[in-house]
């Protein structure tokens, strides 16, 4: 079994995957985070009329005849009143974000003119279209301004509102089931025995998955027992879209979750070229995507972000360009080796610093900085290179 | 009233700001971007034993005498079951992560020996320690792993969850109440008349807000009468921690916002030397923090996240260091103005595109790209020079 490269092991799982979840409509103050099922298409101009980008005054230009034209004020439109047409020969009192009048082809705004309640005193005027926001200047009727696969933003809710769009078709969520496997394992809050260590995987697997809008199926522990583990993971295969274990899946004589995946579906045991990380499962529970990954969290927090991840997006359907590294200077020196290399590091103005423990089985070097520095295969690192950096919140 | 840098908005409203909220005790399971009110000390060892690296035999070192060492096997040791004390001379047959047992000091991974069942041939030995990991490796007993103010990410669930805590001490969310001011405003999935449009302002805000990891005291829309407004700026003030108003803080006449929040408690009008942005308000009422963002939706976005956040970060107790902007490649030519501009641009591998059209107005900016150049005051942009550029992420 030789190594395959991290690239490569995302290419293969990648190329298995395919949209898992159908869609739904829902209102869009619930869609934050959620993704697009269909493109959004504008069916209104934003703005739907010409409107005053200023407050000031509006009229014809070709009734302004100089710096000491006088015209009387017709009508006052506010933001939100329909105007009537703009008599000729007068101006209209006009307030920002306020439908220009029928007729008017400028604004003036209220710095340039002196005005007594009835009448006008207007010193300069632009061209024609000054101070005016033209109808569909944000959005044409007809654009498509977002496309499926897209996951919303803030401001793409906002630019949504914008079009008078109140509910939309988004992809429903992934359900990911989560299964911890481990008689060593004992959840946090309970006593612990000689031998025994916490459950962490499953509180650091389960908040990323929700982090990437997907929904947690939680199965717990599975003790080491392969009857047990059978019937947890057919469940999972009937209820998930998806599933992710955390240990089980190394060449040890204790791992029964091979042999079930395998009884069940099928099961490839890959031996990843990263470090944390290497052992990684990858098959199907009678049909439903499996994940296997290492049990040692910092192994399972790297592989759930570097491998799990692109394989999840495209299952839920989310469009996902690859994720650039930063370029950083590296406050450390470390040798090469025959693995991608994923290296906790803290960010600061001087560069990149490495936490000292760097042991799969130290998670506390994933909370102390903000990040991992990439060292490719046999490359080594010397202070002061320009290397790739990825902030967790790349992750995102 | 003569223009403030950005800056100098920031550093203003931090001085004033303060922690506004109490602190709650929730499961680990719901506090993944909580906020910690107290910091995180361990009351264990992580790992609480000496345990093994590998798959292999525990023996005493001074056992081994040799390449043709044979040792008797004297115990099988898996994860999560207590060992018994080494017999002396003899090996234990060990997995990963099993608790090392008393007497041994060393384990050799399984690779290097050739074992019947009954006894095992030991080729090569490490030195004392090796491929042990020590009790405490991870995390000593009475450390101080996560401090308060810290915001909680899925790794440092894990962590905490390694401790054995079940359930953390965070800040009570921070409620901000959330008021669009406009009577040309109509909420999306409604019919619109002439001289209206959608508030989309709030759809954005919103989602921010929650995003941020407070609760958003939802408002709605208020007319622009100083009667209805005093009235829901008062609820507000007394339900909420702070109070986000849109629109409604420029020097039009039709702005009531100013009068109202004048009369209920104070407010400082701000002309931010930023773009888009300039009109910003600042103050309280009835002694409720009083945020007065632009009614302008790009306006409100970019001061949102520039202005109001750090202010909102610090009242929410969140230990924040200020946004370090990435530095990229201008695609693009643009001369300088008085004020900071937050020009909406497109990250790629050649540099950063900007969108054509920057209008206050145009939503649509922010949400073709995926983040903002930073151009200083009265600095030219010249296609290649390397500039500051904020991804959207960052403003997590």
């Amino acid at each position: 079994m030789s190594m395959i490269s991290v690239t490569e092991a995302v290419a293969r799982l990648r190329a298995s995957s395919q949209v898992l979840v159908g869609s739904e409509t829902v209102d869009l103050r619930a869609a934050a985070g959620r993704v697009l099922a269909s493109d959004v298409v504008s069916a209104i101009n934003v703005p739907p009329a010409d409107n005053s980008a200023m407050d000031g005054y509006a009229l014809r230009r070709q009734d302004w005849h100089g710096p000491d034209q006088v015209l009387e004020i017709s009508q006052r439109i506010t933001a939100g009143t329909p105007p009537l047409p703009l008599t000729k020969g007068t101006a209209a009192r006009i307030f920002t974000g306020a439908e220009i009048p029928e007729g008017a082809d400028v604004v003036v705004m209220q710095e340039k003119c002196k005005a007594d309640g009835r009448s006008v005193l207007i010193e300069v005027v632009r061209e024609i279209g000054g101070n005016i926001r033209p109808k569909g200047q944000d959005i044409m009727q007809g654009a498509t301004v977002l496309k499926a696969g897209h996951r919303l933003r803030a401001q793409d809710l906002g630019l949504i509102a914008s079009l008078g769009i109140a509910r939309v078709d988004v992809r429903q969520r992934l359900k990911v089931a989560i299964i911890s496997t481990g008689a060593e394992l004992v959840e946090p809050g309970e006593t612990i025995k000689p031998g025994q260590i916490y459950n962490s995987n499953r509180y650091l697997l389960e908040a990323l998955i929700e982090k990437w809008g997907f929904e947690v199926l939680d199965f717990g522990i599975t003790l080491d027992d392969p009857k047990i583990i059978s019937d947890v993971m057919a469940r999972a295969s009937r209820e998930a879209d998806a599933i992710i274990t955390t240990g089980g899946v190394s060449v040890g004589e204790e791992d029964h979750v091979k042999a079930v995946v395998e009884s069940l579906g099928h099961i490839d045991l890959w031996r990843i070229a990263i470090k944390p990380g290497k052992p990684f499962a990858f098959g199907d529970v009678m049909g439903t995507p499996f994940l296997g990954l290492p049990g040692n969290p910092v192994s399972a927090f790297v592989t759930a972000l570097v491998i799990a991840r692109p394989f999840l997006f495209d299952c839920q359907g989310i469009s996902h360009p690859d994720i650039v590294p930063l370029r950083q200077i590296a406050l450390f020196d470390i040798k090469g080796s025959p693995r991608e290399v994923y290296h906790r590091i803290r960010s600061g103005s001087d560069g990149a610093e490495i936490f000292t423990q760097q042991s799969s089985g130290a998670l506390y070097s994933t909370c102390w900085g903000d990040g991992m520095a990439v060292q490719k295969p046999f490359e080594d690192i010397a202070r002061g290179d320009v290397i790739d950096v990825i902030p967790y919140l790349l992750f995102n």
